[in-house]
């Protein structure tokens, strides 16, 4: 079997102002960065920006399991789908982080014949956006020490600095760190943390920003310190917005490359799923709603954490609408959440797959409550049988959802015919009646209890003393009416990992709440969330090579 | 007057698809990053390697002082003034630092009417060739420490690990850091310390490269530490040269912009001048050569340093051999070096010029020990006055060097057109017998010695007792054979920044030697060098801004 780089290098790509060019772009309208790849002008932007909007579908899943579930190659696929059935479709996807390429992870481009490409390039430098975000961020850090070194004036306490430097590398040393250190002339002693670069808030500020002068905002309403009486410091008291936002001229502007059919896709922004939102950015999909009549995008980890902060962060900040959302599943995943071992997942199990549905049945139900309605589709896997998929679609068809299997990893946009025909009558004959789970007014404490309640199933939420303070003094600083950015576990509906399929009886455990005052949003921490990863002990890095003429091997 | 970036701003770029026309380039062999920059393709480079090579033509300067020399202004002048006169000239320079546009320095990008555009780009992110060295560094770093964490097999000493992380910010800070602080799981605690990037010595990799084979076999041999016996581990031992390869298969291409007259510049590659050699990369000068009839390139601070390793590490390592040496001075800076204070340089001085201009004389005879043909050139100013031109031009011509004035940051290229002339006499008259001064085999201290005596003007040279150890064992490990790469004050022939003009009767004391095995020479350092700059009171960032349609401002 061929793996997921080779599909992509022996696949013949167009030049990318020819893909464009099938929507209408001109050449002018691109900034090329090589044939393959290209950034969006902002006089496109400026163009088009009164054009009807298109239908928004977003692709989500249920909790990741072990088994894969495949969600960026649904996205792919569906858009090669549409494209095949000659609809005007366009993909909005995350970058991915260069970090974790060496890492675990591998890559993150779709798989199999549902990729975009050219994926080396996606998975390595790309356009330079995280670069620019990593450039940002520790200019901003510099500054800070910057400024206590010459006199601070601001009376910033260094033990209450907040702001962390970032790196785009697993880097396990530099999670706790105290810089400083030497004689005067090189700072002063104090704990610092790194953490990488898609947890820095700019990720997310680049995210969620309309423009240069919305990101120039929010930039300079970061808080990165307390005073020594406990005001917050801003970016905009450190004087640091207006380079900031010039190393981020560009990053702004969304990226375009092409899926293994020539299917167009935006792939800009990744910021994490946990302390962040977890979407790609708002002017991406706003872009490709203004270029496309359908624009297929997704949200990271399950449904419990993506889509609810799809819907309930990035859509009601940037007014966006979705029409219907698609929900991944697999049938070993399924089987997965009704406790069949990994070694198992092959065999059929119907009784297995009757008590795991219940983590399929939970999220269908809780996207329901968005108002949005639900297309279920199977990733599908040789060793699924008839029988499951027609329990499934039974299953599905019972609670009002479309149902369809894709077989787009094997067969490309040919395999999602199915799906996208099911998106299409979704589209046609069910209205969205979208509207957010809450009310920003609503107390951070309501909020967190709406969310856990309706969307993890919880019987109710118990907050540590420190979570207490600190929405209190949140609360006090004026951030009370911001929605709230939810960090849990994503393996479970719960905030304990173990817990599979649909838990019933427990509470969410509140450790810590902060605020990300430029995102604007409020984060609120279950438990321990790892924002700097490690290396493992045989590294992706040790198979990655190049060749003498360029060609990267060993890359997933 | 207009400043640098407004006169860059209101320029008409061409793009660079149809500068680079002019001489043979089409698009294929180009990678454009927008409209106005470009990397070269490998398949470029493969189809005119056999060409025959242009003239080199290095552009250096004497001892920089605070009345400045714009030594970057005469090399982008010069190329225009040459094209002005139908040459097909091809100009070689430095990349930029990001973090000192952010500092006190500012951009580096030629000056008045002689720049190269975009200058907000080249001072910016440019291609990412920085950002992806520093990425490859800062991967070497952390597979190392996960080397440790996962066992030490090799047996690092944490005591004497020789990698340094880097990141391109000013951030002091990070100068002198402990990493590892924690739990088990994060790492071993150890002292660390950040470079900045153009510190690293993959830059100076990238920069005498051949290609990625060579680029490969140099990563190899980075030692990264010493084990506990002793023995050098190498970032091949680590098993990380195919990844930082991958990083690092776009940055090695040469970047190709144009100066305000559409004059075609590579500038590629930008190594610190002290620790490392101080020039644009190999590759970019190479593909110079065979692109043009005549290559103007320049290197760092003054002839001492820059010159001397221009021509003793990169022209010795790459094979190249400079047909002429064009020496910069101003009127200001030679009578600064006679002892004329800052604010009274305005002034005509013949007693302080004839006082100063030893400095000048000193590096025309070390030009001459090369067997390079030298033009002495002054970057004119207004208060310059014809007493002192011609007190100069005929120093210069008592001693066998051409002479001509430049105005070029007032006149642009038509401004060069006397030096172009000049330069162009002697390429056609004098002959180049290019010599590096030492030979390799001799030991460690008698290199370092011919060049303290020739170049620097010492009477000899003393070493500290950890100098003294660091030598035998350079030389034990069998890297005895390799050139000698000084880090010495720029502002002075000797190691004493205030010895202005020709100091002698003194001596250069070393104080530690270390090898960059990859690069392929053996550090040698006299005093403290800075690796990380720190930001001053008023740092650059605090002006620099970009409106709301994305230009920038204040950058300078």
């Amino acid at each position: 079997m061929k793996t997921d780089i080779q599909i992509a290098q022996e696949a013949t790509m167009l030049p990318i102002k020819e893909v464009t060019a099938k929507i209408g772009l001109t050449e002018d309208d691109l900034e090329l960065y090589g044939k393959y790849k290209a950034k969006i002008s902002n006089e496109y932007w400026n163009k088009i920006k009164d054009n009807e909007d298109g239908k928004l579908v977003l692709v989500t899943a249920i909790n990741p399991t072990p088994a894969g579930e495949g969600k960026t190659t649904i996205t792919v696929g569906l858009g090669q789908a549409l494209g095949q059935l000659n609809k005007k479709a366009v993909i909005a996807l995350r970058e991915p982080s260069l970090g974790p390429c060496f890492g675990i992870k591998g890559g993150a481009a779709g798989g199999g014949y549902s990729q975009v490409v050219p994926m080396e390039d996606l998975n390595l430098h790309f356009t330079g956006d995280f670069h620019a975000i990593t450039s940002a961020n520790n200019l901003l850090a510099a500054m800070l020490d910057n400024h206590i070194q010459q006199g601070n004036v601001l009376g910033i306490d260094p033990n209450q600095i907040v702001w962390k430097r970032c790196v785009d590398i697993n880097d396990r040393v530099l999670r706790n760190i105290i810089v400083g250190l030497g004689r005067k002339v090189d700072g002063t002693v104090r704990e610092d943390h790194f953490v990488i670069t898609v947890a820095s808030e700019i990720m997310a500020i680049l995210c969620l920003a309309d423009d240069l002068a919305d990101l120039k905002e929010r930039l300079g309403k970061i808080i990165v310190a307390y005073t020594y009486d406990g005001k917050p410091v801003t970016a905009k008291d450190i004087q640091a917005v207006g380079s900031m936002a010039a190393l981020l001229k560009d990053a702004i502007k969304p990226n375009v490359i092409q899926t293994l059919e020539h299917t167009i896709a935006l792939v800009h922004g990744g910021p994490f799923a946990n302390i962040a939102h977890g979407c790609n950015s708002v002017r991406a999909t706003k872009t490709a709603l203004k270029m496309a009549d359908i624009v297929v995008t997704e949200a990271g980890f399950g449904a419990d954490l993506g889509a609810e902060k799809f819907m309930d962060i990035k859509c009601r900040q940037a007014g966006l609408k979705p029409d219907c959302v698609v929900l991944v599943a697999t049938v070993r995943a399924l089987k997965y959440n009704g406790g069949v071992p990994k070694s198992e997942l092959s065999e059929e199990n119907l009784d297995a797959l009757a008590k795991g549905i219940v983590n399929l049945e939970k999220h269908i139900e809780n996207l329901q409550k968005f108002g949005v309605p639900v297309v279920v589709t199977l990733n599908s896997f040789i060793t699924d049988t008839e029988a499951e998929y027609e329990y499934i679609k039974k299953f599905c068809e019972d609670r009002g959802c479309e149902f369809a299997l894709a077989q787009v990893w094997e067969k490309g946009g040919k395999g999602g015919i199915d799906l996208a025909n099911k998106v299409l009558e979704t589209l046609e004959n069910k209205e969205s009646k979208f509207k957010p789970l809450y009310d920003t007014k609503l107390p951070i404490k309501e909020k967190i209890e709406t969310v856990a309640k309706e969307i993890y199933g919880a019987d109710g939420v118990n907050y540590s003393p420190e979570a207490q303070k600190a929405i209190a003094k949140i609360e006090d600083m004026g951030y009370g009416n911001l929605p709230v950015c939810m960090a849990k576990t994503q393996y479970s509906l719960s905030d304990d990992k173990d817990k599979l399929g649909r838990p019933e009886g427990f509470e969410i455990s509140i450790r810590d709440v902060y605020i990300s005052a430029g995102a604007g949003f409020v984060v609120v921490l279950t438990g321990n969330v790892m924002t700097m990863p490690g290396l493992p002990k045989h590294p992706a890095a040790y198979d990655i090579d190049v060749t003498d003429d360029g060609k990267i091997t060993g890359l997933f």
